[in-house]
């Protein structure tokens, strides 16, 4: 009935992507956001993925099995901190109408590795300076692990305090089941 | 982009309700919602609708237009906390598929007929407990208004209380915007 929070963003960010459009999964995880995002903005498109994993790299680089995805897929080996210097160099001059953030640790990896709140934050401001006129931010957060609770909080408070002629902010979440994971959607005004 | 909270709420019911089901406007208020629920359930349908004020009886009659649907729709001046009474003796024997909630007071109206926490939460214990399988609850809250964010609370602390395998309780709330409302809706397993 109701869809499931991966679903959801998933069914949010398709609405507003284009063909041509520049997209970023700002946490690559097993690649499947990017996957989804290669497939929408088509061969004129282009998707920068980030993570500081080889291993989420690797992932997502086998993941993007359709035709002629991969070739419109840059993997950046770097915290999503830094997504405006990426984004400058490699694509100097435009702005993203997607970015996707799905937080935590890479299921199966080394948690040692799971995103954190300074960083997360820096990312976060970073891709709603960047984000295109009509774009939108998704964000997945998982309160299970250790540390993923304050990571929330810290994204919560965030995106409250945003002022709201600078953005609208959604949350939508499973509110009876135990430690499950939020989504925030943001859309620049 | 965003779904306002009371479309979402139209929509997520819109999903379920189906030809000659009953339908409960808990809170008529100016009948907006029982309208939308008398063209749902079709000639065959049954609507009934709560609320304490005969203004909002009155104005949930006006706005009853189309044709036919004034006939399927019954107006009862009782709390909602008397529900489960009321349907027994007008719809007996038969389950609600859908469920309405608009808390606060009618726009323009009495606020000392404001909806209140003890007899929100239970009319929606009760509705939880009419509902029909495969059927839905939606609740908006409006935190805005005196004892407003006290009702907002307790109804949230009741929603999150809910055990797992009973329903599913799902929030959708505009975050950073002052004092918004927020929609709950709520499905049985």
């Amino acid at each position: 009935m109701f869809h499931p929070i991966l679903n959801q963003a998933h069914a949010w960010v398709e609405r507003v992507l284009r063909p041509g459009d520049l997209a970023v999964d700002a946490t690559l995880g097993n690649g499947r956001d990017a996957a989804i995002l290669a497939e929408r903005v088509g061969p004129l498109g282009l998707v920068i993925g980030f993570d500081l994993q080889q291993e989420a790299l690797d992932s997502a680089r086998a993941r993007l099995t359709s035709p002629g995805t991969a070739d419109r897929v840059i993997l950046v080996k770097t915290g999503h901190e830094g997504m405006a210097a990426v984004l400058a160099r490699k694509a100097p001059g435009r702005r993203p109408r997607a970015v996707m953030f799905n937080l935590g640790y890479l299921p199966g990896g080394d948690r040692a590795f799971a995103t954190k709140p300074d960083t997360t934050l820096a990312a976060l401001a970073s891709a709603l300076d960047l984000l295109s006129p009509g774009g939108i931010i998704t964000v997945v957060c998982y309160p299970g692990h250790v540390g993923g609770q304050d990571e929330q909080d810290a994204v919560l408070a965030w995106a409250r305090s945003i002022p709201p002629p600078r953005a609208t902010v959604v949350l939508y979440q499973f509110l009876n089941a135990h430690k499950a994971p939020c989504l925030l959607a943001i859309t620049p005004k």
